[in-house]
């Protein structure tokens, strides 16, 4: 007798080996939150252990959103509004409107304000399916506001039954008191990390390289004061323009670099040689209407593995379902079915460095998604509504 | 003492009544399934009605999603799957595909099957706070297949608590067994009207004017026909070529004409004349990757009521969520947010003929929605999630 803690039977797998790995008719089995045991029903090890019925659901790793700015202050519905109605960016700016709105109204927040506002934004991705988020810092723009922020995302992986990585990105803006020192502020951040990674707040440090925000030697900077602590590092990456921030995070060995609309194709073959992920983030694209996409093919072509997540944050993309990120991937970028849900499983558990998740597979953290339809394909195709009918985190229903 | 049943107070309202027609710190009295009161709480009319406080939600007119195909048989995952892996059109009409497949396998399912696929699909659109739905038929294709859509979309009304408004759109698509026969086809849809209305299944007559569907001649032959049974007609109009679709509809007096992608503006200003509504669909837009947009501009010089729907269905717009076309329209078309509210609440009523909803003011349905935000234009600005908080039909919690 095998000895299961529990088995899941009557449903499709989506193992996410090789490929979507279908396997119809097939059962999972766990064992210390762990899976134990995946692949068809009819060779499933006799075991007495507990059987729960799916009902023909389909069967997926817990959905991971490997980069959001979950927790923030505020929101900018108003802002949006005002550009409908006219407004220039400038008019918006004087009245004190854009990201530095966000850092105002983040840096006003208690932690518990920000837990508070980050949780229905968060009910609603573990309502999709996802078991695993990553939450990034930066709309506090100093010490004490960018750890209030990395506490409050650690409170979401107590208050809820998801697995949060956290992601230090002071260097996300030049905060309004910096202006014009902005070398100071990228030193400053440089800083900030070893303090906050000793009280345990932090699984990796990020930074916008723009030329609206950090330099490639500034981004360098940082990330050079994150290696000496040990912490692996991701990149806001050619977002607006080709700063080299592909080829920069590749040369640091860089769990990911994200975005990258405007990244060379000699940058994303130095991402895929450096082993690094590409981020997607098509609801950025979608919402600011950002005509340029990134360059997929030169992606496919490198052999660069692809993960796709929300960018959910109050400025480009207020973006709150991973399922309508697939369907934009698809659709805007013409991503497949097979990349798409590569890219919420074992590609962005390798963005976030995380070798315990993303595939239904023995000795794989048991957290499973399942969904209500007919086919994988399903899950990219409809707009908006939600298939998913039960959520499992380390063995256990959540 | 005012002779109400029930009063909402607490809240904040958007009457829709002169643009979006704030009221903060409103209240909302109902009798008899209808709005006897709304207004500032501070004048509400002395009352024992029992009152629901409503913790300082949004309340708005139930939403009105006034152009679907909600009623259909199977999905289009698999083309969808099969396009994104580089099938050509081609290739996909040799497999069966494209709206065929769909006229198929709605033609092979019961009316049970028919209610029960469009079950899940009808309640995320209820969730959101949908008070009101249009459902055409124009799967079937053929008398009686038709006629079990339009049985399966009133029964949709039965079954929850919404109102299901029937468009019949015989003259869809050419079925297969008529190609080559167009004109024959169009003219049997003609016939199909009287009894279908007799058996009272049509609320309106719907045609696709389109030169991969129907002229303009065989289009007109449909309205006259509709005419004579005293039915109000509506239009697929001026989607992918300029047809002169949306003077068509205007020359019939239609409720509306939808699509209108290629529309001219002399088009638009025969609608407004005639008091037709422009009904716009952004998920079909964004879904087929059409480039061309409505003539927003044109629409709001002629001074054109704008609607807003999900076009949901499987080919071209397999969108489960109204506030994602909120969105949609206001990202891809610039539509202001009193536009887009406007869009789903009065002017949708106006696109069905509904005179009774679409405002909170004495005398129409107590339809309402309620929202957790901070202002209306939340219900715009995020992409996914479901800030809505309850749904009140004919005065009832629903
Ligand atoms: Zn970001
Ligand atoms: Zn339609």
């Amino acid at each position: 007798m095998a000895e299961f803690d529990r088995v899941w039977v009557n449903a499709h797998l989506c193992t996410m080996q090789d490929g979507l790995g279908v396997v119809r008719d097939g059962a999972v089995a766990a064992r210390d939150g762990r899976i134990a045991w995946a692949g068809p029903r009819g060779e499933l090890p006799a075991t007495e252990a507990p059987r729960t019925d799916c009902g023909g659901a389909w069967i997926l790793p817990g959905l991971i959103d490997c980069h959001t700015h979950l927790v923030f202050g505020g929101n900018r519905a108003g802002e949006f509004e005002r550009r409908l109605a006219g407004a220039t960016y400038e008019e918006i700016a004087r009245e004190g409107g854009g990201i530095l709105s966000t850092v105002r109204a983040t840096r006003a927040a208690s932690e518990d304000a920000l837990i508070a506002s980050a949780l229905p934004r968060l009910d609603g991705l573990l309502a999709e399916g996802v078991t695993t988020i990553e939450v990034k810092s930066g709309y506090g723009l100093e010490f004490e506001a960018e750890r209030r922020m990395l506490r409050a995302a650690r409170a979401l992986g107590r208050e809820r039954a998801v697995s949060v990585a956290t992601s230090f990105l002071g260097a996300h803006a030049v905060p309004p008191e910096y202006r014009g020192r902005q070398g100071e502020y990228a030193a400053l951040v440089a800083g900030m990390i070893a303090p906050l990674a000793e009280e345990g707040l932090v699984d990796a440090v990020d930074a916008f390289c723009e030329r609206i925000a950090f330099t490639p030697a500034e981004t360098a900077a940082v990330f050079q004061a994150a290696r000496e602590c040990g912490l692996p590092v991701k990149l806001h990456a050619d977002q607006l323009s080709d700063l080299g921030g592909a080829a920069l995070a590749a040369r640091f060995g860089a769990l990911s670099a994200d975005h990258l609309e405007h990244a060379s194709a000699e940058g994303l073959a130095a991402m895929a040689a450096a082993g690094s992920v590409a981020v997607l983030l098509p609801g950025a694209t979608y919402f600011i209407r950002e005509e340029r996409h990134p360059d997929i093919a030169a992606m496919r072509a490198a052999g660069l593995r692809m993960a796709i997540a929300t960018d959910m944050n109050p400025g480009s993309s207020p973006a709150r379902s991973l399922l309508l990120m697939l369907n934009m991937a698809c659709t805007l970028y013409r991503l497949t079915v097979e990349e798409a849900l590569l890219g919420v499983t074992r590609h962005a558990a390798a963005a976030l460095g995380l070798a315990d998740r993303g595939m239904l597979a023995p000795g794989m953290r048991c957290d499973l998604a399942l969904y209500r339809i007919d086919a994988p394909a399903e899950l990219c195709y409809w707009l908006g509504g939600n298939p998913c009918a039960g959520r499992v985190v380390a063995g256990r229903d959540a």
